[in-house]
């Protein structure tokens, strides 16, 4: 259980270090017959692509997905969709200063310590280049969704915090700007945040807010793999991830049970729904809406101290282009894991209907 | 993939309704010559029995486990255990005004979509009485980690917030209290406030937050399968829960990455631990820390409308005898979650000393 | 990964010793909505249960198994169903004289080296008594699969092999004598071989032929969950078994490919049947048989040599009453094995129709 | 749960068609600090490979494996390793005559139902060709056994049966002749015999017998998961596999308890070894044997009557190079999968030293 799969049913094995030849994966279980449009596949890997705007990591890189298997004249077979993207400037860096260092809060030290080894150019597998191959499955599972809708945004950047409700927004101005919020003068807010902090040769955190919509009643499996317990895993898993809220989140641990309780339409609607669209772990057919908070990119331009791997202390600073907030390209990384948590479920229980 | 298993190694499978004849579980990989201390296993489960305290439900449930297998002679044997905890209320209450009626926050409507059917007694499989059943295993858990140590506590009860760091408590002291709060100033308010709330006839949220002490390196199976976000997933499996963060959660995505950073000690230590105890997924040695948020508990003792299984307006009032906050007892259920998480871990890595 | 459990979607965990207080299960992921048949369960039961003729043990054990969850009025709510069976004879036999002592051809040498430690009495989690709670969980899932009907007989005794085709069988009469053969004089030539084995103080191996009719097309998961691979692995998982052969089997190894091919019907099904119903893993719509070889039982009413704990050689004899021959009871396994197999296909491909 | 992953702890999910891009996988688990020899691995892959020899298929396919992850300076890192080869007849060969009918005794009609659609150039997934990804596997996990040695060679070709036991038997002779079986006398009665098969445009069945030796005691995790039973799936998994047995397999259903059981030495090694290196599902440190039944290749030379796609009957006849016995290529299959369950099991249970 060495850790690189997801789901059960509709499931993802990815493989991949940022500076290997190659990353990827297969998913193994998407249904024979889906029609698959591999322009919008690829337009959900330029969202998180480095290089894509003046606010993230000015690195180029194409990442082009190849699909290898499990497609015939353009549609899915039943059979495992392997799939890679070649990793074109794995041999253009430098990453000496870092083979015997540990960079503060990496994961370098805890590689070393696990493993023993550990393939130390540009993080290896730690590399958030890895969530490129959940980008290519997620894009897939959201195809299979259908109608099932997921928006995931910008909604807060540092300090700046977007107090207006879901409801109020226009999903469809979320990729208007490079920042992915769709209110225009929050996003100009969160950008020019984003651009001084740069500047400082620092970096700062941020959340995502992620809202699905369609989804049918009955989504999830009591006790241990409740719909939002297995989306809060997926979100955790995103490289960066510090916390995850649905529905009321910490601000329901304040409240009492006659604010918070969501009370029914007759139609099995409810009038409010700080519940998140989860009941007992099942989708109760309302929004699921969660919240995902990214810590600040530890990678800073700025002289830290560290220790190497004999343990003396030594002085390094950041070299090369790094992302001064991680929450912009991280949108397009909430969207494919939330799609691939929804597929999964949507197959878990034979009595969904597809 | 029905869900009623958590962990992969040290693997606990779930069974039971709130009203059926009984609850219990069988623990599968438990490693064999644990020789097991019994008084510490029931202990736990009076952690989280009702009727334990004034500010607790009043409900009287013996919860007494019987263990069926895996045992021999007080040691275990690696075969798989088995246990039951009979429900000896099951019969006494009437359950006949929730039977064609939907409570508003509860599973009751979700279950019915979904299974089509439903034990309406006392919330059936969606009570959390099932948590007992993770307590039991989590206690075997605990005693197997030895050195490593859990410890639980609330931190805040509604809008009554703790902001004492945990090192400056005393874990000693979680249990000294019905509220399980290390601080005795803290514990006396929180206390208050559930009292105040129940004569209401209300009820209210709050937080627990859980450290963990003397964990090896290397624990957790990047990358889907990182350690935190398997904690993640139990602590929101468990029921009531609307969210988690660990290390520096929502707070550290208002930071810089030059605040953020955890700056190491020549020995691997930290100077600071925004990280919780985890980078990359992996621990690290430092303490895991993290917080998780409950909402107030749906059944209030006051009037609500909700509708009933056609679709029909109704009145309805919780009966009985329900808990005003849910956090005092929810305390050992986290801990066992933690424990179980952290065993699997211990199992799942080969190169880890038991 | 301990092994206890059997399935993806339709799971079986079973725990439980033969002399510990009870055996028993939890099957999760059976559909809600069964309306099950506790008699024709109990029956099973009364198929596999010692003491039920003249050819078996004449141990007397009840075997009367008790539900405990996840069946409400008679129905399943798709929730976990435990189960147990006490142990009634638990604590009166005497199992000191194999304590330190290994039975050649038995598990215990294994169980002690493995793990440290072993419940000697009666074998323990070793003991076939632990196929009880397969037998409850596959009679269930018979229920669940309606119209696909499963036959398992004795096929051969020792030498002794029946050289009818199943086809030529009357499967109603499976029941009618004590071997659980479907042929007269087959049956009575078993019958007497046992019963002469048995003066002898001696045992006998045998092989049970197994047949699936009315199996939809499109059961099995290429291309290593194959439809036979599984049925494979169910059948060598049951106490004794040394040999899985389906279709043609061992004898198709000798065959020419334009004797062995199987010319197709215009509708699709096969003139003739040599693979078995099942085609690169999955089920083609034919009859599904396989055979399965079980060893003789290693108990024997004769002296033999062994080791004890610590190497010494000593000189043992079997005690009590046990089977001369293992099959006419392994018949309602391999049925309930069976079973299991294809209820857990029939969840895992949702193009399947229930 | 799509069946395209072997293994839990040392796990291999495989993807590709005969004639997609490329065929490869991602092992999942493999230890890190693991040098590769890979000589080694290209070398298993050769004994594989068509046009080896004047026996198999004469296509010419270089099947080169590339390496994609998770080694870095030819060590294993511990995470993912993905590899890939390139199918490079992809487009040279003309299946037209396939695509709409259903050849006898393969799995194109099964496919087609199962999935409504099927990639059905050179049998698509469902061609042999898969295998190449398990040899590549197999031949990392072989290296991760070190000491554990695993032999397997032909001991069967259709009617023709090699009675040598193993003990007898030099495996280092296994690949000195075409049809790898060490006895010279019978390797070349049975390349004589395959010789003349294909002369008749016909093909012919055979059996692959593989022993198992320095295998610690421990290994396999009852009930469920026998060693012998993951054995038994893993060869079933094999294209064109109908049969398995281990140790005295289905002879020793013939057989009396006082005949079979195997006598212990002081040293828990047994005079016998009947139960083939197994007890009770575990390993008992003697040699592990066991038997693989493969029936003939079902694409002959010779006209056969099919049906196509709408139910038409038509004739048909193989085109093109097909093996006439596909034993002597499918011997280091057999290497791979059992390396591929013993180094699983390794893993699996943590009191096994590696």
């Amino acid at each position: 259980m060495a850790g690189n799969t997801y789901g059960t049913l509709f499931k993802l094995t990815t493989f991949g270090e940022s500076h290997g030849k190659a990353i990827g994966g297969i998913i193994d279980g998407c249904p024979a017959g889906l029609e698959l449009d591999f322009e919008a596949i690829q337009k959900e890997l330029e969202r998180r692509k480095p290089g894509q705007s003046k606010i993230v990591t000015q690195r180029k890189e194409p990442d082009t997905v190849d699909f290898l298997s499990g497609i015939f004249e353009g549609t899915t077979t039943g059979t495992p969709i392997g799939f890679e993207i070649v990793n074109t400037n794995q041999k253009s860096k430098d990453y000496s200063h870092i083979k015997d260092t540990y960079r503060p809060s990496h994961a370098d030290y805890t590689y070393d310590q696990k493993y023993g080894t550990r393939d130390y150019r540009g993080g290896g597998r730690s590399s958030a280049r890895e969530t490129a191959s959940r980008v290519v499955a997620g894009a897939i599972a959201k195809q299979f969704l259908k109608d099932i809708k997921i928006h995931s945004y910008t909604s807060s950047v540092g300090e700046l915090e977007m107090d207006i409700p879901y409801k109020d927004l226009d999903f469809s101005k979320i990729d208007s700007n490079d920042v992915r919020c769709p209110d225009d003068a929050f996003a100009k807010a969160f950008i020019d945040r984003i651009k001084e902090i740069r500047k400082e040769g620092d970096t700062i955190g941020g959340v995502i807010t992620c809202v699905i919509q369609n989804v049918p009643v009955g989504l999830g499996e009591p006790v241990f793999d409740k719909l939002h317990a297995e989306l809060g895993k997926a979100m955790l898993s995103i490289n960066a991830v510090k916390g995850f809220e649905y529905g009321s989140g910490f601000e329901g641990a304040k409240m009492k049970g006659s604010d918070h309780n969501d009370i029914f339409n007759a139609d099995g609607s409810t009038k409010t729904n700080l519940s998140g669209g989860v009941q007992g772990g099942i989708s109760n057919g309302m929004d699921i809406y969660f919240k995902v908070a990214f810590k600040p990119v530890a990678t800073i331009m700025q002289k830290q101290e560290t220790i190497d791997a004999n343990g003396n202390v030594v002085e390094m600073q950041g070299k090369g282009r790094h992302d001064p907030c991680v929450v912009p390209r991280a949108v397009p990384i909430v969207d494919a894991m939330a799609a691939l948590v929804i597929a999964d479920f949507m197959l878990r229980d034979k009595s969904i209907k597809l």
